[in-house]
């Protein structure tokens, strides 16, 4: 049996406990109370045109987010990207949409799309800001093609859900590539104690980005062990201006816009973990958002009352690092679920050997042992 | 006659003289050797469903933007606004597509257009950033019914030419509204001396904003003028919400992107000198590039040697003086080219009535008189 | 009599009444409720060792701003300066020094003070975050010298009180040079009507900026007129880099920092509106602080309720209004009242002319006139 | 033999070699030509007024870094700290004074320090922007005391020498803590490949920072395997306020402010790889600087031509790994080197176990074993 057909399955199944802290119970962003994922997988055809990318949507919650608007922040690692509405939650500290995740020639259809789904939604609705992330999916994908619809973008909206959420070569992460073996969607969550609040941060990641040299999964130096296996699993020659992540923080925190940006950050602290030295052309970006102290559209009140955390004291260190271990995890979920692909001019992309990973793990010496 | 009847001309034209630089022959941003600019005009209907809207492109040069990049710089000043683009220039310092401005609800629609232009004419083009900057004229306009389509955009970027710009209520200006006055496309240009470097700076704006009694002209008090006027010309109930201007900053000076980025912020010091707080519903950005030291799409040399100028010394001075005067001006020639315009639901908005403006240069002392 | 020889006075008391607003009662920042300055001037000798420098502080309120820290926020417009204190602000949204104004080479020394002073006031104060603004008076000053002590920065601390505020060549602005006249400390205020809010916006500035012939006063263009005198009021051949303002806005409106880095931004529009273009050598920031939800430097809270303003609806612009008009009005009264001093090297820069000022004021038409 | 009694090393010299890339000679910021470090180490006293303390300086070359400034950028990771000096190097791209480092209480009088010594060797100078940062080192040091004074800042100038640099507790690292043990100074470089470029990236960093359990040195879960020591090294608890880390990254390739930018980003990913998940109260910042295209303090050109790297192509990405690798091993050396200290109020910190990092690295599988 090859390397890499083995099952695949989520970085936990292999008997692994990355981080700290707990995770929720789905181990995903849709722990976080409200939130639904909803994707649309485009896979078809092959040769030059072939099809492999789609849309990958979160929705903060299921009533319209023009409406009851959350506070959010945004935070740009590498601007090698073309993120769309990062100004206005800059400015404001709101997302007054959902967010939409696909390819980076469809980022501007994408933007589109939410506009005009938000306005039928919206009697009174004329400034809409659209949320789009994008990862270059074109190694696969015939991504000059531009084969996502707007109507991709509302049947993913229309699907989103609550539940488990699907990972690796689905929605958005259709065509992606990460450290070299197939990437794409990946998600996870850490739930505090009642001590420190109880809180839980959840994260989803479009992963596209990385050197598989440097690859570390949980501290595991898989990159270096994967050197060896190169003819058996070649590693696909990325033009290197097609990395990218984009990375999505929620939480039930009721954070402000101020401290949302701060826990923004963190996305970047758990996304090195995985190894990377921040190639020139990965656009890496993240957005947070908090479900709690929802913004209507209009508000004729003179003052209004939020409860929110304090800065001082040590509240918000345990979010931080449930940040970073969430956005971690997600991104070897990532890894760990995706499946070999084929795509655009017969190129394979192959799934990581999890096999390998496992090995690595198990020679490891146990806490006390050394 | 009534007082908003008059022909319409550019602020000079009324014989006054802003600022203190010389403006190029054009007054125009096409002063600066190779910019081009397209617009569609989109004026149709009435009652409800009035179109009123359109797209106006800026095109650096006439090669493909994408494979000759221009440095290029951002900025917000008050980001309550959709545009898109921005991460990655601040990020690479660099401008790969025609900058479009249109609507608010059409800004993912235009940064579409702009991509699968740039495909079309780029064999190897994965990855593009559209530069959008929109405003919202949805007062006048029927701005949900999204009626700026990518053909617009192509006939904008086709039409693009040297020469002068038509201003006012025309392209992405048609619907715009400017202290409470009709607004839109404005231009101008200011060209240094030799000794100062004979580098020409030109503006364009996309002016919908401002509150009417703040309105200043070349320092004429004209908003505190307008009030006893207000029965004749009334001013129209906008939502705070649907102000903006986007500022666009050309120049042949071999600024690097950084010094750009200086340029740029003193297109907020020329928006200023017209009067406006700052409204919180106004997003303002300006945009600002060089055409000197273009950057190849690919470049495998192993080092660049590049012309600009030192910062040290009074080089940027004047720079920052023709950048502050250029938007001043175009912003100035919006508001007294744009006619009346009857628009979305019957609403008028009136021409800046032009004979108050020259009432109250006349009366101005001269220079020595006092 | 010479033209700049009359009595000193502030910009109303000349008769004009610039900007919408109404002052508060001293048009001061000692309007909000709390705060107080405190003023050193440095005033000896002559030849190249004159000293005229000094010392401005505000004090946001009379406890340690260590232990009630206030929500704030930084903005910086042109960041050719030495400012200390702002990477903290921004992180966390707090100020927890009083503001301490000085000249270029003693702002370390300052900063310096305000943390021997903090620690002795604050007997677990291990982590100062001291903010400290400059300007260069180099002109006037032996400003290499360095003839701040730590005593004038606590002396000044210990002096500050509520009510009128000296303004012009005193404290931090002793010997500042302002648009080519003698410049240095002024202020002023807003007090919004009940229906909006009721809140006080004060600004205090160290004006130390602007070429001449830009100066624009209330929308009276002087800097044109007062060309023709330049023989009787030679302008100071000012270094370029001798530039810079600091402009402190303080609220008593509940705003987030986030919402105070707004109202920050506002500031350069205000100073906008007295004519500069930004010259490359002028450092110039902006501070703003409410003096509402105080924040504890220990808190045990699992969670706190603040009263904020909400963003949607019309309750900022009149504040970004205020913080306008209030910034504007303080440079014209750090011109209007300070007087003509002799510095270094027996260099005179000269105290602007109000006869002009008036006289120009009085020769424009009234309202309704035209 | 206590386990933290053994000999200290670099971290190399345990037989480790982290990363991919090759260290210059010295392993050390030094290895960029023309760099020189300087530390004054204060180790005085016992009790409540123990003396631990020092300042660090490098000196990007021996001229005036007056006259001839260099190519800088400054990057904030998290912002709670005091850092002086940043401002000016955002928007002008230039270094114009020694980089200092000290503690907290001391970052005014180091930038008094820096000013006063810079005024005495340049006799123009009125404006200097000393570039000062600081970390916490109150657990083992009187920093209330504020112990540093002028002359041990001009003493750690004069004493700059190119060759190795001191590490762990010396200079301004004498009582910083990092991960529950000893921490400080740590340096380290890279050498590119001749066919990329041949350059020399080089880092030095003051840390005090990290929580222990978390500590990961070249992907060894050190952190983890810590934890049955804890009765035998006990961890400070250390006021989490107390934490922070500055990283200064020195090159010699060609780089402009905004790539350099880039650069000092990817400390942040060096700075994850240990461990860390960015504590609330941890001050991180970084700064960059090219010893390459020095600029003058005065320039009476009109033009300047700069040979710079092209950002298109794959020359970036190498550098990029070079900063992020530099800072990593140079955290890591910090750890290694640092001493066990006893402090303030008889309190010891221990050194990090080298024993017990060496049987971990021992225990790995090799790569291909697996």
């Amino acid at each position: 049996m090859s390397i890499d057909r083995q099952k695949r399955c989520r970085f936990r199944q292999l008997g692994l406990t990355p981080g700290e802290l707990s995770p929720g119970p789905l181990n995903a962003i849709t722990d976080v109370s409200g939130i639904t994922v909803g994707q649309v997988t485009l896979n078809s055809g092959n040769g030059d045109h072939a099809v492999r990318t789609g849309v990958t949507v979160i929705r903060p919650h299921q009533d319209s987010m023009f409406s009851k608007k959350l506070p959010a922040a945004v935070h740009t690692i590498n601007g090698f990207g073309k993120a769309c509405g990062f100004e206005q939650v800059r400015e404001l500290g709101q997302l007054e949409s959902p967010i939409c995740l696909t390819n980076t020639a469809s980022v501007g259809l994408a933007a589109d799309a939410l506009i005009t789904w938000t306005i039928a939604r919206n009697p009174q609705a004329t400034s809409i800001n659209p949320l789009v992330g994008e990862c270059n999916d074109g190694y696969l994908n015939d991504i000059r093609g531009q084969h996502v619809k707007k109507q991709h973008v509302y049947q993913a909206l229309e699907r989103a859900t609550t539940g488990p959420v699907a990972e690796g070569a689905t929605g958005a992460g259709t065509g992606m590539v990460c450290y070299g073996f197939k990437g794409g969607i990946g998600t996870a969550s850490r739930r505090l104690e009642q001590e420190q609040g109880g809180y839980t941060v959840g994260a989803l990641v479009l992963a596209n980005f990385g050197k598989r040299s440097l690859l570390s999964m949980a501290g595991l130096p898989v990159g270096k062990h994967l050197v060896p296996l190169e003819k058996e699993l070649p590693d696909p020659e990325k033009d290197p201006d097609q990395g990218s992540i984009v990375m999505v923080l929620a939480t039930d925190a009721p954070l402000s816009s101020r401290q949302l940006l701060r826990l923004a950050k963190r996305a970047g602290l758990g996304l090195a973990r995985t190894g990377t030295a921040g190639g020139h052309g990965s656009g890496d970006f993240a957005v947070a958002f908090s479900t709690q102290n929802p913004i209507p559209h209009k508000n004729q009140e003179a003052a209004i009352v939020i409860t929110t955390l304090p800065e001082q004291g040590r509240v918000l260190d345990p979010l931080f690092l449930a940040a970073c271990e969430s956005v971690e995890e997600a991104i070897l979920n990532a890894l760990c679920t995706a499946q070999t692909t084929e795509g655009r001019k017969g190129r394979v992309v192959h799934a990581l050997p999890l096999s390998l990973v496992q090995a690595l793990a198990q020679a490891q010496p146990k806490v006390g042992e050394i």
